[in-house]
């Protein structure tokens, strides 16, 4: 089973991936946690490509490339050898992100990433998608609140590029209720948690 | 107007680019010669990824991408900057080379390989494009002779891959028979070099 976590900064998520995979591995299930690029030697000189801050001309077209040359490249080395295994693979962020930020709140257009992303994946979606939806300003204060500082003017601007990010990721789970679940990600952690293992292991009964 | 050639190795296409520009430059044209990745600093990096060789596990697709990203951010940089100011490019190898080379000898599928980049290109075809076709055993022995050595028993193996990649070319002329004039590139410089000024001639003053 392929489950994978999506959703804006300051959403809790990867605290509650890490929870979650230990209780599953409780359970007796092997599971295997990662995020893109997540270890692939190329990928992360694809990274490192995209993150390189001398690159600052660097087009969002160019950008979606890259990220889906990185994904593909997860898929083929870690991804699909541990599903071919069996295994559970929780993946920190895949498709939707990719959909979200550059389709939707960097306006190329969510059906033209995904098309792109149809080559990359050849049409590997996950099983399950947890969104952990977050208000961004809230997002943000924890963010700056574990940082140690306040929130800053340039947080502020980041705001309405968040907010679109959200609005887009709302999108998503319309269009595909079956995959995605919606998790609430201004309750406690513990609720969280139990929530999405609950949901986890209804699935995996199936 | 923007102007590609194409072909196999040892085709002589570099050599007569280079002639050819001269010519049209000489005819008072602004001219910019340029390939891929062709400048752009990111394309060189993205190019140093396809090329390291310690990156052996590299997926066909994942280099298609890369190949498509590189395309992108020399068409943002070089191409279309110089297309508004109503210079002629000139590129040495566009995306008909990912179509013959991915798409089809390396077995992904033109049309897979053509969609995915029409997200990187946002449909930027050639204007004009010269196929300089060549029997594989001849290109490679003008190759050898320029390297002054034999040909040798991998250079053979490699000439199977080699006629798929021409007839691929091929296939490509006979899907856009206005767009690409296929070039006998078995001819002499001399007589190549005149063929392809007079239809460039011909192509700017309509």
């Amino acid at each position: 089973m392929f489950i994978t976590f999506e959703g804006g900064e300051g959403s809790g998520k990867t605290t509650a991936i890490k929870a979650i995979t230990k209780l599953l591995q409780k359970d007796g299930y092997k599971v295997i946690l990662t995020r893109e690029p997540g270890g692939p030697r190329i990928s992360e000189d694809i990274r490192n490509v995209i993150l390189d801050k001398k690159n600052t001309m660097m087009d969002k077209r160019t950008e979606a490339l890259l990220y889906a040359a990185s994904r593909r490249q997860h898929l083929i080395e870690t991804v699909w050898p541990n599903l071919k295994k069996g295994n559970i693979v929780i993946c920190d962020r895949y498709l939707d992100s990719s959909l979200a930020y550059q389709g939707g709140a960097r306006k190329i257009g969510i059906d033209n990433v995904l098309n792109m992303n149809m080559f990359a994946t050849e049409g590997t979606f996950p099983d399950l998608t947890f969104l952990f939806d977050i208000e961004p300003k809230l997002g943000l204060k924890r963010i700056s609140k574990n940082k140690g500082r306040e929130v800053n003017r340039l947080d502020l601007e980041r705001i309405s590029f968040h907010n679109e990010v959200r609005k887009n990721f709302l999108l998503l789970a319309k269009r595909y209720p079956k995959r995605i679940v919606k998790i609430d990600a201004s309750k406690t952690p513990e609720e969280i948690v139990k929530e999405v293992y609950r949901a986890i292991k209804k699935r995996l009964k199936k």
